[in-house]
């Protein structure tokens, strides 16, 4: 029941800080004899490095993944596999004003008040550097599932959505917001750039459709596929909400619309004439894809002065120099697609122990 | 790790299935030495009972809860609380044909492909009747949080939202829907009763908030608070979405805007000037109002046909006749209000574990 | 991580007092589809029944277990199964001067010093009654596990030890005291009453062996499947020790002694020369029977004063009046045959899990 | 429910191989502002450490632990605690035999039927090796409850018993066997060093004594205390048996001999007159010592020839060269110190989460 582990069966646990020596992550319960290596983690932890683009932070980070265990001869020997990223780029002296007084939207009033102290470097335990560890987990994840195909995209910055009808799949490697519609792409460069001149910040929504998912994972009640992902997902820092399917959209339809109608199919299964569930109904998978969708709010981080108060209980106001990104959800896409992988791993190994196959 | 559990130190279970003959829970990790009876639990079951109104379904359970285990003269003895509810008004009938062809948005379909089997009656354990069992065992909760405050009311029903302007706690338990705006409490009626009518269903959102939480209560990761509450949330049936604080507004926002500022307060504790983040940074609580959003889809249950395939894999259309609710959301409050309280006392517990006091 | 729950994948919560209205378990994770009904449970319930002999407390419980949820047309569904016991022979009279007093030997003392409070009934929560629980869901696991055979036996009474050579299997049910030996059980008459008539009682031990079990269940380290079995049995009211194979025998060997020699097997799999080790290597079994031994102190209510203290902490002598079993550890074997069923039930399904198969 | 986790609120994690770059541990739910450092934990090591005198492995390494989070300014801050080791002194040349034949007593048929593959150099994770990640973890456990002294020491080896009447803790840490009786010490001396010339092994027994444990750790049932100390110390390689109290002897006394008479002491807490339940009633802490004893089997690696077959199944004899312990009981002695200590710091705060205090 750890505070900083996820998952039942397939389970990872993640330390370190933004800026000690290194974070990593712990996996266990991987199963044996999956082809593994540096090389198959890296390319997802490149995804999320910062310093790529203008619109993320300048911090330089090679976020280089070593494997320190559970592999042999290339592939998992079903022991834990620790996996370690050294921190090389730390600047604590950016920090040391945070050591006074409060950030307001950052961890730092909640952790002094819960531990009656903290490690200010870089928000600590509470920087989204954490979510290194996740992608390297993930990366693992996704070798259990290879029947599963996972992607994520940036739907919408600061209030600006894409449009639906622009949808292109293939455009989201191609420009540095993960974003699948190129005319959207091209008003977030102005938008988050004026952001981050500003020394503002904004939010954006982050969705995530895993496809190749038998029907059949999940659990009826508290292990719930559903569940599971928005535990995952709200998990991740700067998440304020999380949607399966329709989602809200979903309360303000009427049952008949909301329903995901059903005929014969080809294979014996099943063929769903909509989605509006997000592939998942009573907590369980039905074989239509998984569908998500995650708020970020703003980077709390800005250049903007915001009232706060010291450790002393002054009054003060405060901005938070340093290196950050000014829309902290678009680094959020691997992420997100990291929790899937590993929420979708571990529900496959729990229904395999419960019902075989 | 089991499926059918939740919490981390304080920990329920339930079991039951809609057409069996009882539903139960086990609360585990309760606190020895406070004072609990039936009477202490009833109240809320009867919030939840349904064939209360014509806005329900009209199943009629008196919801009687039975401790079997854990209390001793009148007060917890630290030991596990077993609370069972007897089934009396099962119809079995009703459901021959459920048996046949799955349901669309009901779990049929899900769990046959687990199982290769399953308890058809009544929708059996993933019923909503489950809830009750959740909301007997956030009864205990309750005893557990003294220090804790917490309401939830319907904010939206088939689209048509409450006005802050109206807002009034005092109405909630003044109408049949837990509405704390009499003008939308009266709209509804004739909303709800068209649908209903109409054999169809409408969604809802509800809102949770919980105050008196001290700062402190949560932890940096995995068991953040925030993701507590969602998973919690996301358990329910029939939930699509759950926001803390702003949630999905919050990716709308600036910076500076989704940022609450601080001020120096009278005790020594700050004062937060505006609560966009929920009560929750960093996944630990700040002292302010813990604040959600949860949205229900529309019940699955409805009396126009939907096309679907049986369990043969022919095709066919199916309109499911019983006793339904309408809103299905609107039940949901004692149950959100439940959940809250659940994850509270676990989280106030695994706080007092780790850091005393 | 309840504190009365066991398992991971395949997991049981038992709650319930001795002088409480019922007892009771909820088995989590059973596989779906297996044929279970209160038949299949009964007789295991019927074995470890007290008042069966004069060796056995004189309480007369019918221990009728009842299925409450999870079994659906004579199948497991795959959801939690409760299982509940009524109490219906408390005699809560006999027990009021344990209220005033601590038992020596028992948990009085602790459980008064951990809860500040206590349900003295006839030891409430700390009961051996609460072992017809495990009893009843091991006979669940039973059904997971059919290629595996369970039997164990009592082995030794007050020092008394039967002897091997006059080890026969089917004498086990033939006597009051599941001894394999009848030489040994016509001595065992005469120990144990005239211990019963001394007011005195006498220790145990039960050994038990589990064959069929395949090559590979368990895990490295701390899901090590002797590890888990020495937790299970240890948590068992009364026991004391735990051996795994020659146990502390072992300790005595040179490693050539111990070491169990491997030759090439007519199907594949090696054939040991000897299973000093008993059935498991390095956490995981060999394929070999899983043998362990379990000592069981003697009854601590015994007609024999004993000095104590009383909850006002005055000097006191206490009798334990009553109807007790003069040796505890007699009805200690159904207790550990459920509970190395539970273990191997839930680690077949880890192993299936992890590695499929 | 990870399988190389141990622990409920403080719970640690470990990972490693024998011959892989390192190994370590993860230590969460550990409190914040203990103070903490390399030096706290290197001691502990040493005492572990191999290669200190011909009576253990000549595998030279200096086990230096490196903190790599969860420890700031010198105090531990509540969040995940990262501790390393790396492996030195690897010499995979020594192992390669081991690939093709199992050995017996050994884990390597049992992990090869389980994974269908296994890292064979110097056992891979089933090295003795990984308990150094337990005694760099339980050092900080040991933060965690200064008022509980520990100690352990080896009580008999090869069936050569130490004699009480000479018992003097002074001695333990003046031998190479943690012995703390002077006259067996020179008996074993040359009893080991025989052993390890004829190339065998021996076997010993630890006992392990905790004082200072307040009354009330524990729990009723399946977090028993003396539960958990069975599972945390039959999870160290090579241990079969394990005893609280008087153990399997308890199973030959009498009710009356076996009971712990109780008297009102000065401080307003009971003394008990004797401690044969090794200071723990119905799994909960009675304020007396904890006692328990520990049988590991002889070292499985030896010279001496012993039957057994190769992958392929072909007949073989094997004999395991490289540098092995002749009596690795010796050298657990401070592993379980470390158990005791984990599983302590774990329950002291389980007890804090439920009753306060």
């Amino acid at each position: 029941m750890s505070f900083n582990s996820f998952g039942r069966v397939f389970r990872f646990s993640t330390w370190g800080e933004s800026h000690g020596p290194a974070i990593g992550a712990v996996v266990d319960g991987c199963p044996p004899g999956l082809p593994l290596s540096e090389a198959d983690i890296q390319p997802w932890l490149d995804l999320r490095r910062p310093g790529t683009s203008k619109f993320t932070t300048q911090r330089r980070e090679p976020d280089e993944v070593r494997i320190l265990s559970g592999v042999f001869e290339g592939k998992t020997t079903g022991t834990p596999i620790s996996l370690m990223i050294e921190n090389t780029d730390q600047r604590s002296k950016d920090y040391s004003e945070v050591a006074k007084a409060y950030r307001p939207g950052h961890a730092d009033y909640a952790y002094d008040a819960k531990y009656g102290f903290r490690d200010y470097r870089g928000g600590g335990r509470s920087s989204a550097r954490e979510t290194a560890s996740r992608v390297a987990a993930g990366a693992v994840a996704r070798a259990v599932i290879p029947e599963v195909d996972i992607f994520a995209y940036v739907s919408e910055i600061g209030g600006d959505a894409i449009d639906f009808a622009n949808f292109d799949p293939s455009q989201i490697g191609e420009n540095p917001f993960f974003c699948p519609d190129p005319e959207a792409a091209k008003r977030w460069e102005a938008l988050v750039d004026a952001a981050r001149l500003d020394g503002s910040s904004l939010g954006a929504v982050v969705e995530c459709v895993a496809s190749g998912v038998p029907a059949g994972w999940g659990a009826p009640l508290y292990a719930k596929l559903d569940s599971e992902l928005a535990a995952a997902c709200m998990s991740i820092n700067a998440v304020k909400g999380v949607e399966i399917g329709d989602g809200f959209a979903a309360a303000r339809l009427r049952g008949e619309q909301n329903a995901d109608p059903m005929r014969p199919g080809d294979g014996g299964s099943p063929v769903f004439l909509a989605n509006h569930a997000g592939g998942i109904a009573g907590g369980i998978s039905t074989g239509q894809p998984i569908k998500l969708r995650v708020a970020f709010k703003p980077t709390s981080s800005i250049l903007i002065p915001v009232e706060t108060v010291t450790r002393e209980g002054e009054a003060s106001d405060i901005i938070t120099k340093g290196r950050h990104d000014p829309c902290v959800g678009i680094r959020g896409v691997p992420v997100v697609e990291a929790m899937m992988a590993l929420v979708l791993a571990d529900q496959k190994l729990l229904h395999r122990a419960q019902c075989g196959g």
